[in-house]
């Protein structure tokens, strides 16, 4: 794509073409100026096989935030709609909506409450609500789920993969493998999620993150066309950055070339008055190697030294990495501990195509509409399956903690509800009526509104930093159940209905049905 | 991402940051401009578990170009560079590189051949050979992989999904679901592999394809909000849309209220001389309600009407609603071939995401370099496992076509041999030398080079028009045998080297483990 193409392709037509169909049949019904909210959330948990995740982190609203602030019909975008046309060749869409379109097609109407970025969050909890005039809060669903969902779905592996790696440090490697102009938006809901650098340079830029990453086979190669060998490319490597030498070991034999070459140019630089970095492993059986090798550099003198490892990582490998380590380092006269705490992971393809899930199921549903009186009308879909049946009307969400401090449900209730004025707390199971959990308000620690105004008729509070972000993320996942937390087999997390959005979505179905 | 943020993290430094950390060392030893040689190619076809593909469809090129030709280090990049500290608080790169790239750091110097977008292509085979000077041949890695990986590996889904719907038009929606701008390369590589057309309206313009797409389940929710009905919602789009009629007909009940309600709405437009265009089903068991709605449509005497099926499609979900239909339709006194005819695909996240195989292991391989009397020295990478060892060298790539003018076998070979002057013709297989075939020129109708120079220090050819590519697929699929199209446990197709090429391998394994 050329630069001019970029900015149309990515633009206010960054959308699905029945959003504009719609949008135009709103405008000749005189209904497009009509007050409606959607509701963002999505109905499952990713689920990667023998490990469905037990939570979510959210991420990916500023962008989204920044896209909409640009996003408007200027000539070329109305050029491209006049010229659409139907079975007949007559033009698909009138004039006078085109014209309305390039005066008031902004989102500069619309007003969005959203859980902020780096919280956890959980399934069919909206996520994002966003009200205002219909024609352009229609127009707004596809980018807003493109902007979401993905960023969502690779946070939540970040803090994962993280998670497994009980928190060593976690660079994210995936731009090579990524799809194409998404694994900017990927590396940086890895970095909200878990990573704590990133290889791309770009976004790192932007980020304000410094870019990691050392070399790779093909500088062993080259040295090896050009007559000279392993040690050669290290020494060079270590000529040129004394200071940060971590060197890539795999290219010719880990442990009997790439670690002793390691070793040597590692101890001349020790006479030097520097110290190595680390090494990295990216081929092989992992959990042995990086046990073979911490042994090696140990007996060299090199206890401190990082051990990078990489290559097709995901939570499961390095839970199975880090359970043979558990299991084997004491036979080599290694301290286990020791070891685990040197690691470091590097993660590509699995945590930015999130592999195994590749997308979450994240829905924007239309739940109220004002009526001729502006009324608030609660609307609602029926699914023949009745998880897959929305919440009507205005909510709130509320995360409610137990006497630990720990969350022990999210709870959605109309928007005049409070659930520190009800006592005892009643909680509906969003489905099943016989199901149902009486908290009384003295087993509840704390109660924390959790959508927060991000976007009023375009203007945005302060964004929180990407540090922010990712403490929020600390914070919201140290206050998880460990059990809800668990990689594999999670306890579900309790989402649950006050008694009043049960009665109103119970009373629509009902009247639906009648 | 800001306008701004969004061109620094587009530009240039859209790379890893080793690829840079490698451009330096290169520069302070006086090799950044030493000639080499790079081979893109991917190593297995993606396998999404019990049917792995048997051909990929090769997408991405002209879009890389475009990146190339506007890539280049300005200020704002260097700045950031030179921002880049180490562990010891020193700058990373020194500050004479830095003048080098912001003079230099283009590539301009490079050229490229590679096969064209749209053709099918196999493991092992470059797809493109990048040559030119080594530090900008090194950036160019991961840009030039995460713009071919990912098209190619939706091309092919596009293909697959294509072909087990038997032609029928096919619809790509996937764009909520998709990973944020990464859709847009994704769209196109649908459109490149078998998709029709795309609902990604911003991709369509640039791309001069009509964007495709109806109404939502939301519009239909509306009116009810609103007191009235699906009737009255399908009534208000047929007034509006009154020869592109497509309904979708199960927001309440597909059988009792969306069809009988479409049918009654297409009545109304016939009688006012219109062709009412489909219906489009969403959910439920697609096969049976297929049959169907097609029963009563064709009682209401609108035979012609298209079905469209969505709803987590794939090529497999595809073959057992055909299966099922070829089964059943003449239960309901349906002729199942006119049945077959008159559906239409619309495929989202499986084909956007590829799920199952979220991503094509495509690598960029060091294969030659120039030495210091100028004359180019092979290189290679051992692999411990042999499939993984590269083919090193200049190499050309051949296909042969049998006496069925079907392709038989893609041939790699050194750049100066021409598989057209070898009687017999040897193919070896890439690592058994066990596995020879011979075959003699009588046997080959044709023997096709399969590279293309495509960027000559700057200077490309026109790109081929999208149609022009995608009548290339079309060609390339017809002339696969069967049994390597077939979708589900394919045969292998061949891909070999030349007697001199194998040899050269086998003398750089041998020199190398010495």
């Amino acid at each position: 794509m050329k630069p001019n193409e970029r900015s149309l392709a990515e633009g206010i037509l960054y959308t699905d073409m029945y959003q504009i169909t719609m949008a135009h049949l709103y405008y000749r019904l005189g209904l497009h100026e009509k007050r409606a909210q959607f509701d963002h959330f999505f109905r499952s948990y990713p689920d990667y096989g023998a490990h469905q995740a037990g939570y979510c982190i959210n991420a990916g609203l500023e962008w989204l935030l920044d896209w909409m602030e640009q996003a408007r019909f200027g000539e070329p975008e109305i050029d491209f709609l006049r010229q659409q046309t139907g079975q007949t060749g007559a033009r698909l869409f009138s004039e006078d909506f085109l014209q309305w379109l390039r005066k008031d097609g902004h989102f500069g109407g619309l007003t969005l409450r959203a859980i902020p970025e780096g919280r956890v969050v959980h399934p069919n909890v909206p996520l994002t609500a966003v009200q205002g005039p219909l024609a352009m809060a229609q127009i707004l669903e596809t980018p807003l789920l493109n902007m979401l969902n993905y960023p969502t779905l690779i946070a939540t592996r970040a803090a994962r993969i993280s998670q497994a790696g009980r928190g060593q440090l976690l660079l994210e490697f995936g731009m090579r493998r990524g799809q194409e102009r998404g694994v900017n938006a990927g590396a940086r809901a890895a970095l909200i999620g878990g990573a704590d650098f990133t290889s791309n340079v770009g976004v790192s830029d932007v980020l304000g993150y410094p870019p990691k990453g050392t070399h790779a086979h093909s500088m062993v190669q080259l040295f090896m066309a050009l007559g000279e060998g392993e040690l050669e490319a290290f020494r060079a490597y270590a000529d040129i950055y004394p200071d940060d030498c971590l060197l890539l070991v795999d290219t010719i034999n880990t442990l009997e070339s790439g670690l002793p070459n390691a070793i040597q140019v590692f101890t001349e630089l020790r006479r030097k008055g520097h110290k190595p970095v680390g090494i990295r492993l990216d081929s092989g059986d992992l959990a042995y190697l990086a046990a073979q090798a911490a042994k090696m550099l140990n007996d060299a003198g090199f206890p401190d030294v990082s051990i990078v490892l990489s290559n097709q990582l995901d939570e499961m490998t390095i839970l199975q990495i880090l359970a043979q380590i558990r299991e084997e380092a004491h036979r080599v006269g290694l301290d286990r501990d020791h070891l685990i705490r040197r690691l470091v992971y590097g993660v590509g393809t699995n945590l930015i195509t999130s592999a195994g899930d590749a997308a979450l199921d994240g829905v924007y549903k239309l739940v109220a509409v004002q009526d001729d009186q502006n009324d608030w009308i609660p609307a609602i879909k029926i699914s023949e399956n009745p998880v897959k049946t929305p919440n009507p009307g205005h909510k709130n969400v509320w995360r409610l903690y137990d006497e630990r401090g720990l969350a022990t449900a999210d709870l959605l209730t109309l928007d005049d509800e409070d659930p520190r004025q009800m006592e005892p707390l009643r909680l509906h199971h969003p489905v099943d009526a016989n199901v149902r959990r009486v908290l009384p308000q003295a087993s509840i620690t704390a109660v924390e509104p959790l959508l927060a105004t991000v976007w009023q008729e375009g203007r945005r509070p302060e964004a929180p930093s990407l540090e922010a972000i990712r403490e929020q993320r600390r914070a919201d996942l140290a206050r998880l159940d460990t059990g809800v937390r668990r990689l594999i087999n999670p306890h579900v997390y309790h989402v649950s209905l006050s008694p009043q959005l049960w009665q109103l979505k119970q009373a629509l179905i009902a009247e639906f049905k009648a």
